[in-house]
């Protein structure tokens, strides 16, 4: 029996929350829901983070747990070139945690969410007999210019960005897994949403290049190709692959938890002029925007210059 | 070895949350966080529903837990005055859960909330080995009276008072189980945050009124003495007590799970001129506010007229 998938889980709650009050500025289907109050735009998101699922309490020390709680979330934030204002954190704890694992928890977290000026505050703490389990939720505004980026908006011809490196992100190297190490794009988003043209429509990718890419495309009634031989091959996936012998581009296109960005450019601000880096990250082309045919969603040119399909779902996280 | 208890986490938490930006109206410690967005104030709060610990998906209809997520966070919009705006979810569903159910689930928080004028803009759903676990956030914005209650601003000499009938929340009763079917006190809290004076602080009953009561107190540096002959106490509370054979107005300071409003009531607004009902929830006056001494900060005169000292932690929420 193929087992329930979260995009069709999710695909279900969209399709039927189709009378939102007008107040709703961004409804489910977006890295944030939106929301007017009191005539300024709130931003909010959720996500969560599960032992044995998102993280290992038995490899993983506590700092980098309570670390990635936040900026994972933050990656969302990022996402949609919103800055953070605000968080708050439900949390499950094992009762047999100790509290002094719990306030180490809880003060990283807290220090976390700080260092991105956004503070803690609020939560709600609970324990059960099963895995640690954090919830955290934030909220956020629009950045400078006012303008949220969205998944919706790519137009055929933009040429799709990445941030950084990819693939490889939970191979541990020289001592940094990125997975738990990682920055959050933020000052990355927050200039690309200033600039000229800024971006047609962006995601973070947190279950993979082709999944969110895919996710993006869908939004935004796309489809896309990617050039294998132009993808930012991170060391570590270069690493892994040695390690496991699939290309290292197999890495970068299916490999989960980047938290980097991906982004469609309009051609006039990309090709010559795109951008080689912004706030020392490194921007690459990775792709181009093409028109939604019958035919797969994303496509993929090899090294060796075959286009194939690329399957929209072969990389979902798995929940593992 | 004693149990990590809830209250000493939080603790931790607020004590080391002192140098919040100016941008926060309310920090961790009441019923819901605060900030200021674009010059309007937002506040939120989250909280989490185990299966195990408060509700049982072995005799718990789905329709219920769903319903329950939503209205248990609704009451703690509910004990600010506040009126919810959207709300998101962060779902983590065992993975033998089964779509179908997962879609009922789904279907009951998302009218939920819509019946309640607070649409659910967004989420996240996760799939693990271990039991469901659902943690909703809501937005809201203070009510028309700009005027949020929160735990502190109790004066000595405030009467308390207490929305609707007290304990006895878990026993079944003619079919309805109070802790699943109750109505959030949100009109109610409305029409208080309006009256002429209104609460000086409020709380909801989720742990107990002992439990709970205590909090306003503490928040507020006062204490209380409450009338074991003065509880509204509930059918079921009484059912229960012939069950157990403990006294009715016991349950009625100790159970948790009531998810009614107990606020405290300048004199000048209490007494003979008590609103007896708001909004067609009965309102009854309990207690009374008195000077935080050496003493016990609790204490409850008995229906034999003794005094006794009220265990502030005695009935805190154990965790199943």
């Amino acid at each position: 029996m193929r087992a329930m998938r979260e995009n069709d889980l999710h695909q279900h709650i969209f399709s039927r929350n189709t009378s939102l009050p007008e107040r709703v500025t961004l409804g489910p289907g977006d890295d944030m829901g939106g929301v007017r109050i009191d005539g300024g735009q709130v931003l909010v998101t959720v996500d969560q983070l599960a032992d044995g699922v998102h993280v290992d309490l038995r490899h993983t020390p506590l700092e980098k747990v309570g670390r990635k709680a936040i900026t994972r979330n933050l990656s969302d934030v990022a996402a949609m070139a919103a800055v953070p204002v605000a968080a708050v954190v439900a949390v499950s704890l094992p009762r047999d945690f100790g509290e002094a694992r719990a306030n180490t928890l809880f003060d990283v977290m807290r220090d976390t969410a700080s260092h991105y000026d956004c503070p803690l505050i609020g939560g709600d703490i609970s324990m059960w007999d099963h895995p640690l389990l954090i919830a955290v939720t934030i909220l956020a505004r629009p950045p400078a210019s006012g303008r949220c980026l969205g998944r919706q908006g790519a137009r055929v011809g933009d040429v799709i960005c990445v941030t950084g490196w990819l693939g490889g992100s939970l191979h541990a190297l020289e001592g940094r897994v990125h997975h738990l190490d990682f920055e959050p794009r933020l000052r990355t988003a927050w200039a690309l949403a200033e600039a000229d043209p800024p971006p047609t429509a962006m995601i973070d990718l947190s279950d993979g290049l082709a999944s969110d890419l895919a996710r993006l495309c869908g939004a935004s009634g796309v489809g896309a190709e990617l050039w294998a031989d132009r993808l930012p091959i991170s060391p570590a996936a270069r690493a892994a692959s040695e390690h496991d012998g699939r290309a290292p581009w197999v890495h970068a296109v299916a490999d989960g938890e980047d938290y980097e960005l991906c982004f469609a450019l309009p051609t006039a601000g990309a090709g010559p002029s795109l951008p080689g880096e912004i706030e020392g990250v490194p921007i690459t082309a990775v792709g181009q925007v093409t028109a939604a045919g019958n035919g797969p969603r994303l496509t993929l040119r090899r090294p060796d210059g075959q286009v194939e399909a690329l399957s929209e779902s072969g990389w979902e996280h798995r929940g593992s």
